[in-house]
């Protein structure tokens, strides 16, 4: 669709799928990694992956290339000093869960770049290059940021490179990002976490009979503690929000079970979110012209329509 | 194993399932429901099920039969009256989710049944005749009341329609299980219903992007709200405990978030607790000799053993 290169900066779960999916899409494709044992890695697979940050951004600006951040939060300040110094006023998007954080980083970092925030939706349990996959994103929503006075042609830039992996394009202010992934992300791994803990407050014999639900209720509680804390941390104001939403929810809920023993009105409306939340997992999809301006792609994520291509 | 006859009273997915193993087993075996059409489905199926549960139970004396009660909670008062009516000192258990509750119950309608409590833990988010299956019990803990002065006989018979159905039994004190349950079975439907709650309370952006983490954290939520209430309602006083140890959790991560912005210990001990899970899901598993004593074999279960047969 589009015969932009693309550069990416670390090469995990998120950044090798992305290099596999854009490579597979016909894209020239390179990228870059702190870790030695993973540029051999990626090496010896085939893909051209190099530990100099700064020679894999300088090649960018000479192709005119869209570099792609797929590192961690908290690895992001250093990558952002090197992008100022080597590639200040490149195509740039990222792949990290939160966005606000992001966007005022790369405004004092690299305030130059031309940049338009991103977040490819999909993951597993596994990390690291071995576990990325080309088709990691198909079908999976790819939240393109679309603030007010986004740069149009990179906004294009990064929604043709997340079609070219079989995404979905929801576009979303970054605020408003942040506060829906702290309710339906960040607040999920939060709430495992306290499960998971009270479950083994109680003996062996709680643990032996735990299943189904417990597991289910559990299960992103597995999840390398590293990652929950940079994704959660750094959302932090979005998440006390949601946070306090739940606390409100269960303090009520514990309230009519010790008064009243009647615990109709939670379950009830668990139940109906749940059949709500079934009953948008077949979005709208859309296409759309080429140029439309923010607020009308705002308006699309809002309703819970994908966008899937041009008109 | 056993050529007890068994009599089930209810006949919806634990009762239907219980029905199919038992046969499949070679027992002879035969039910009843409150509803006619589900008793038109099960003959059709070529089960001996009636509607009159009276007729059902008389069977039962006749042949020593041992009786299960696998009807909600909440239809379990009238049940036992027809039970202290027509089958006043039969061999008796039931497969309802709280201990507690059930013996009192027994022991206010049909106080000269020879009972001992029963909880098989599996189940699917289906439920009614259909949705049952002769394999729901395979290598599934089965909680065997094992309380002082429980009829050894009468332990041995459920012991044995477990085992026959391919459970694995563990034995538990009536109040130890209640406290297990309320906080690996209980808890984790109550944190999904808030957790759904809570993303439902976002946009349609929020739901359209919620996938992964939140599609596992709400999955019971999708459970008919009437069982998850006859469940939950049952074991107010246990649930309490894991309410209030959920919110103790939950405030503390609260506090450390609006704070410092640390997750590190919420995460990290949520982590640790899904790890020691996993460790436990290969448990144990015992042969024990007839007659084993009720405090034993308590002990067997507090320490995560399993039981899988006569020794």
């Amino acid at each position: 669709m589009s015969e932009r290169a693309v550069c990416v900066i670390g090469t995990g779960l998120i950044g090798g799928s992305l290099m596999r999916a854009a490579e597979k899409a016909g894209r020239a494709v390179w990228g870059a990694t702190a870790s030695p044992s993973t540029a051999d890695d990626a090496t010896a697979d085939g893909f051209d992956v190099t530990v100099d940050t700064a020679a894999a951004l300088r090649r960018a600006v000479d192709t005119d290339a869209l570099v792609v951040l797929a590192v961690p939060l908290p690895a992001l300040a250093g990558v952002l000093d090197l992008v100022g110094a080597h590639a200040p006023t490149c195509r740039l998007t990222d792949a990290v869960s939160v966005k606000v954080a992001v966007a005022d980083l790369v405004a004092e970092r690299a305030p130059h770049a031309r940049f338009v925030g991103g977040h490819p939706m999909a993951g597993t349990s596994e990390s690291g290059w071995g576990a990325g996959t080309a088709e990691l994103f198909v079908d999976a929503a790819w939240v393109v940021a679309s603030d007010d006075g986004a740069d149009p042609q990179v906004w294009a830039d990064v929604a043709e490179l997340a079609w070219d992996c079989g995404a979905r394009v929801v576009p979303a202010a970054s605020d408003e990002h942040d506060l829906a992934v702290a309710r339906i992300s960040h607040l999920p791994h939060l709430l495992a976490a306290v499960l998971a803990a009270v479950g083994a407050e109680g003996d062996e014999l709680a643990l032996s009979l735990a299943a189904g639900s417990f597991a289910d209720g559990t299960r992103v509680a597995g999840t390398r503690p590293e990652l929950v804390l940079a994704m959660c941390e750094g959302n932090r104001d979005a998440l006390l929000g949601a946070v306090d939403s739940a606390l409100g929810r269960l303090g009520a809920m514990r309230g009519a079970l010790a008064s009243t023993g009647g615990l109709a009105k939670t379950v009830e409306a668990g139940h109906e979110a749940r059949q709500r939340w079934a009953a948008a997992r077949e979005p709208e999809q859309l296409r759309i012209r080429r140029g439309t301006g923010m607020a009308a792609l705002r308006d699309i994520g809002r309703r819970g329509a994908v966008i899937t291509g041009w008109k």
